[in-house]
C-alpha cells in the first residue's frame, strides 16, 4: 500500500496541521502516526495560538518559517495559493473550533483529517456533514481505535455473519488514572475537557464516550436509535459529568450499554467491547489489542491474533509485522493515515474503513439524546435528528 | 474450625434435605459442599416428589429407609420427634415452595439452609424474614459465591476503607452456554426457570440476577435503593425475560449497574464484579476466583491471591490450602456450610459472613422495582417496601 | 460413578490412615479429597507417632478409640482381623517409611493409597512394585495433579494424535513462597524435606520434581530414558539441592526439560507443562487448572475448558460441575479417590488413569540418574535399571 | 528527546541502508522504526544485490537515483565524499557480510547500525569490536527488544537491587509458526537462516537464541560464563539445528536456562524472560510487552505497566504515550534509533542502554561454546575467548 501511494503520486503527501504544537499530546500522536509509513511530509502549520509555542513547534518540525502561520485562515489561504501547497490538513484543536476550520480548508480544496469529537453540537455536525458533501474533498474523523487490525477483523466477522444475529452490544471507555479521576485543587488548572464552557456538561460523552459509541457502531454496522441515560458528576469540585451510563437500542433490534467514565479508578485506558450474537460473541480490549476473543455457542474460546492465518483481508491489510510482534496504538492510528493516503492517491474505500463525518454526527446526536434522557429521569429518548434540522 | 465443631458437639451435625434428589444438579452440589469438611451427616430427606427418585436417592445416600420421606411436612414432624432427629434442613426445591417449607422446619426447631432466590415475591420474603425472627433457629440463604475467600477479602477491604468512598458498583452474571442461551424446540422440555408460571416473567432476576445483586451488596455493605431497568426477551420461543440491564443507586451515594443474562453467548459462567472507590478499585471474576485485583489510583495493578500473606482474617479463615492450590466453587460453597456449622455449634457470626433472610428480601424488592421500572419505560423506581407492607 | 460404588458395595469403603494427623497438611488434604464424594468412611488410623496428637486427631475424626493405633503394624494386624476392618489404607508418612508400611498392609489384604515420592531409593521402589504385583490388592500413588480433568484431556489428546508426533516436553514445578525459598535461622526448625538425612541431597526431585516428571510421562505416555542434570543448592544454610535443571530424552525420540525449584521466588505453586508436537501444542498451568490451551500449527490459540462440549470421555468423567464453576485442587485429588473407589468396587481401569507403583519407580530412577549426571558434570545418563537390579 | 536532536543538529540525521530492500521484512521494520520520531531521513542505499529490486526500492523511498548504489563499497566511498553524505548506515544484510560492510563504513567515518547476529564467528566479532574501538564512530547492534520500556525497567530494577541477589535466569525465544516450524518441500525454497552454509549448523543460536541471550545479559548485567548444551534438528528435511536447550552459568553465581526453538508449534513469537532473585522475581513476555510482573517474596504479584507512576527514568524516557496505549514492537525498535540519534547529536549514553559490539561478541562466544558442549555430550564449556584470540 505504501509503495502504491508513492508510486501513484511520485512524492509524499504534503500535510499541514492546525493545533497540535509541541505542548500537545494529541499533536505528537498524530505526528508519530503519519510518520510511520513515510507517506506524508509535514510542511505547514498553525501549530499553536501562542506565537512562541507555534514558532518553537515549527522549528522542531523543520518547517519553512514562512509556512508557520499564526492563524488557520491565513494558512488556508496561502497554502491554497502555493504550487507546493498542502494536500491535506490535520485539525487537532478543541472541538468547538472544528467546524469553522474544516469548512475553511475544504472550501479551498484541501482534504481534512479531523480530531474527535467532531463538533460541539449536533447542529454543527450536520453543517460539517453538508460541507463535506458539498466539497469534492476527503474527510476523515480520527477515531483512531478503528485502525486496529483486530477491530477491523471484528467488523468483518459481524458483517460476514459469524455471530449470527447481533443481540447485545457492550462497550465502555472507563478510565481512572489520576489525571482524569481527580480535579486539580485550583480550578484554573483544569484541562478544557473538564470545563462546562468548552463542550458542555456532557463533555465526557464527546471525549471518551464518542470512542465507545463509534467503535460499537463501527463493529456492528448498526446505528444507535434510542438511549436511556444516567449522567453523574462524581469527582469533587468537578463541573462536568464524569460518569455516563447509557442503555442503548440499535437498528435491527440489538440492545446494549455504553459506559464512559473518568472515575473508574485504577483503570489505565479502559476501552473495550463485547458483541453477542445468537451464534457467537466477540470481545476486544484496547489494552491487549492483538487479540480478538471469539466464542462460539458451546464451543471453546478462541484467541484470534493479529496477522495470523485465516483473518479477513481488511484486517490483514491493516498489519505490518508478523504475528506476535505487537503493533500497538501508534500503528493503529497510522492505519487511518495510510488508508487516507490511499484515498488521496486515488484508491477507493469500498469497505468504508474510515470514520466519516456522518459517524461524527451520529455521536453528537447520541450525546444530545443522552442529555435529554438524563434530564427526564432516564426516559428512553430517540436519537432522531438534531434540534431544528430534519434528519 | 472443623475440629471446633466436632469438639463442641461430640458428633457431626445431623442434616436433612428437601428436594435435591439424584436428578438434581443443585442437590449434588449441596452434598459435595457439606461433605468437604466432615461436619455434617445426611440422615433424612424428602429428596424428590417422585417416589422412585426419592427412594433411589435415599439408597444412594445410605439413608435409613424410614427416614426417606415423601413429603416435607411428615419429615419435619417425625424428625422433630426423634431424639436423633435432624439439626438442620437443606431446602433445594423451586423458590415458590421455599416459604412454606422453611416455616414448617423453623417452627419445629430445625435450622434452615435455603436455596436462592429465597421466595417468589417480596411479600413472601417479608413473611420468611418474620418467621426467622420469630423463631430461635438459624437461617442461611445459600448465595454460595459469598463463600469465596477473595470475595470475603474484597468485603473486608471495602469495610476497612481500602477503596476510599465507594462510587461505582459494576456487577454482572451474564451466561450464555447452550443450555440457557437457547430454548428447546419443544416448550414442554423447558426447565422451570424458563416458565413464567414458576417465578414470573422476571425469573432471570431471581435466578442469576440475585447472585450479582447479592454479591454487590455483600461486598459493598450497601443496599440498592433505586433502579432503572430494561428487561428483554431475546431468545426465540422464550416466555420469560432473558436479559436484564439495571442501573442502580446504592445507599451512601454510589451508583452502578447490574447485568443478568442468559444470552451472553460464549460465556460459561459470567459472574463478576468491579467496585470503584475514590482511592482504588477491586475486580473479581468467579471463573478465576483465586485472584482479587486491587488497583490503587496511580498505582500498579496488584493480584491478591487466596491464602497469601497480608489478607484479612475473614478471608484467611475461609481457606484450606496453601496459595496456588485453587480451591474453587465447591469449597467456596463448603465455606457456607462450615460457617453455619460453627453457628449451630454455638459460635458467633460477628462479621455477618453468611447471607441472611434480609438479604433475600432485598433481592425480591429489587426484582419487583425493576419490573415496575421496565414497565414504566426505564423510570427510576425506589426499592422501598414490598407492596402492602411497611418497609 | 459415586452411586455405582455405593450400589455395588451397599456401603461406604472403610478407610484407615497412617500418618496425616491433625498437624499434617497433607493428611487434611487427603481427608477433604476422600470426603468429597461420600464414598469413604475413615474408621481407623495410626495418625501420628506422637500419642497425644494421634489421640486428638482420632477424636477430631470421631474414630472409635480402639481403632486409633500407635503403630502401623498393630493397626494392620488388628484391622485385618476385624470383620468390619478397613478395605484400604492411606499412607501419609515421610517417604523413607512407605515401603515397609505398604508391604505390611498389602500382605494383609488391604488396598494401599500411597503418598509420593513412593520411596527413598529406586531399589526400594522396585521392591514395592514387586510387592504390589505379588499381592492381589490395589495400589495408587497419589500424584494428585493427574486427577485434573484438563490434565486427563491433555493425555487423551496426545493419545488420539491431536498433536501429531510429540517432540518437545517442557514441565516445571518451580515454587518460591517464603516457606520453601528460605531456610529457617535455626536448622532444627527445618522441615524433613530439607534434611539430607531424610531423602538425600536430591530430595527436591522426589518432592516437587516427581510431580513434574510424573505429569510429563502421564500426559505424553512416554518414559524418560536419559537425563543430563544440573543440581544446585542456592538458599543460604540449606543442606539439600533446591534447584534442579534436567534435560531429558523420552521414548520415541522426544526431548524436553524438567525444572524443579524451591527458590523461584514469587511463584506460588509453579507446576505447569507445555507439550509440543509437529501439528499442535498443549499448555496447562496448575494455578489455572480449568483451562487447557491448544494451539494448532498456524491456527489460533484455543482455550479448552473443563466440562465443555467436545472433551474426551475420560476428562468429562472427572468433572462434577458445569463449565465455569472451577473445581480446583481438592476435587482433582478427589478424582483419584473416586477412581480408586470404583476399582475397589470392581470396576476396571481400562485407561490407566491412576498413577501406579511403576510410575513411582520411574521417578526414583530419574532421580538417581540425575544425581549421577550432575556428579559427572551434566553428562547424559540413562535411567536404565536401579543399582543392583535388572530393569 | 526528539526536539533535542533536531535542535542540536538543525536538521535530520542522514541515513543510508545496505540491504533491506522492498522484499525484505527486516528492512521495512527498520524504516518504520527510524521514521517514528522524525529524526532520520533515508537519503542513500544499496538496498539489494538485485539491481531491479534495488532500483524499485530506491524509488519507493524517493531516493535520489544517483544515491541508489549497487554495492556497499561504492556507496561508502561516494557518501563519504559528499558534503551532504550520510551520517549513519543501517546494515540489514545476512550476518556473514556484516563485518566487511561495517568496517568499510566505520573507516570512512560513518556511524553503523547493525542487525544481529553481529557476525558469523566469534573471530569476526572480535575483529568488529576492534574496528569499532579503533574508529571514532558509533556502533549499535539492533537487539530491538532492549528498546521496550518494560525491559529497561527490569534492567533498572535489577541494578537497583530490587530482586536482591540474582540467582536464576530463565529466557527463551521459542517460536513455532508454520514459516519456521516446517521446511519447504523444495529445499531450494529455504530461507538463508535454514542453510548450514550461511551461518553454520547452529544458526538458530544466532537468529533467535541471540535475542534470548542478549536480553538475559542486558537485564541482569551479567555475562554468561559457561554453558551445557543440547542441540537438535527436529523438523523433517532440515539441515540446521532447530531446537537448542542451554543451561548457563553467569558471572556472580547465577545459573539459568536459554531455550531457542523453531519447532515450538503454536507459539507465535515466544521471547520471554523470568529473573529470580532472593527477594523478588520479574517476568516479561514480548507478546504482552506493556507489563512487567514483579513478585516479591511472600508478596502479591504486581503488574508494572509502561509509563506508569514510579517507574525508573530510563524506562519512562523510552515511552511516548500515556499508560494503557500499547506502544508495541515498532516503537521499541524506534527507541534504539532515538537513543542512537541522541548519541550522534552529542548526548552521552551514561546508562549503556544500547547493545554494543561487545554484546554481539558475547553471543558469538556463547554459540561456539554451546556447539562444543553439544558435541561433547552436554559437557560444561567455558565461553572464554574465541578460538585463536586472547579474550
Amino acid at each position: 500500500m505504501s509503495v502504491g501511494v508513492i508510486e501513484r503520486l511520485g512524492r509524499r503527501i504534503r500535510l499541514g496541521m492546525v493545533g497540535g504544537g509541541a505542548d500537545s499530546i494529541i499533536g505528537e500522536t498524530h505526528r508519530v502516526a503519519f510518520r510511520v509509513d513515510g507517506l506524508y511530509q509535514l510542511v505547514a502549520g498553525a501549530l499553536s495560538i501562542d506565537p512562541e509555542i507555534a514558532a518553537a513547534s515549527a522549528r522542531a518540525e523543520l518547517l519553512d518559517p514562512e509556512r508557520s502561520y499564526l492563524d488557520f485562515r491565513t494558512m488556508a489561504e496561502r497554502e491554497a495559493q502555493r504550487e507546493d501547497g498542502i494536500d491535506a490538513v490535520v485539525i487537532a484543536t478543541p472541538p468547538q473550533t472544528h467546524l469553522e476550520i474544516a469548512v475553511e480548508f475544504l472550501r479551498r480544496g484541501i482534504h481534512v483529517i479531523c480530531e474527535k469529537p467532531m463538533t460541539r453540537t449536533a447542529q454543527e455536525a450536520r453543517e460539517l456533514v453538508e460541507a463535506v458533501e458539498a466539497s469534492d474533498r476527503l474527510f476523515v474523523l480520527t477515531h483512531c481505535y478503528t485502525g486496529y487490525p483486530m477491530v477491523r477483523q471484528a467488523r468483518e466477522m459481524v458483517r460476514a455473519g459469524a455471530l449470527g444475529e447481533v443481540r447485545l452490544v457492550e462497550a465502555e471507555f472507563s478510565s481512572g488514572d489520576p489525571g482524569v479521576a481527580r480535579e486539580p485543587e485550583d480550578p484554573a488548572q483544569r484541562h478544557w475537557r473538564f470545563r462546562a464552557a468548552s463542550m458542555g456538561e456532557a463533555a465526557i460523552l464527546g471525549e471518551v464516550g464518542s470512542h465507545a459509541h463509534n467503535i460499537a457502531e463501527y463493529v456492528t454496522g448498526r446505528r444507535a436509535t434510542r438511549v436511556a441515560a444516567r449522567l453523574d458528576t462524581i469527582a469533587q469540585r468537578r463541573e462536568v459529568y464524569d460518569n455516563a451510563y447509557l442503555t442503548v437500542e440499535y437498528e435491527g433490534g440489538a440492545i446494549g450499554r455504553l459506559w464512559s467514565s473518568y472515575v473508574a479508578v485504577g483503570q489505565e485506558h479502559g476501552l473495550s467491547f463485547r458483541i453477542f450474537g445468537d451464534d457467537a460473541s466477540l470481545e476486544w480490549r484496547q489494552e491487549e489489542p492483538e487479540v480478538l476473543w471469539h466464542r462460539a455457542l458451546g464451543g471453546p474460546a478462541t484467541a484470534l491474533t493479529r496477522a495470523s492465518d485465516g483473518l479477513s483481508p481488511a484486517s490483514l491489510r491493516a498489519t505490518r509485522f508478523r504475528p506476535g510482534h505487537p503493533e500497538g496504538y501508534a500503528l493503529a492510528f497510522a492505519n487511518l493515515y495510510r488508508d487516507f493516503a490511499a484515498l488521496i492517491a486515488g484508491e477507493r474505500d469500498d469497505e468504508g474503513l474510515l470514520p466519516t463525518a456522518e459517524d461524527g454526527l451520529a455521536t453528537l446526536r447520541l450525546i444530545e439524546a443522552a442529555t435529554r434522557s438524563n434530564d427526564a429521569g432516564c426516559r428512553w429518548e430517540p436519537l432522531g435528528a438534531e434540534a431544528g434540522v430534519d434528519g
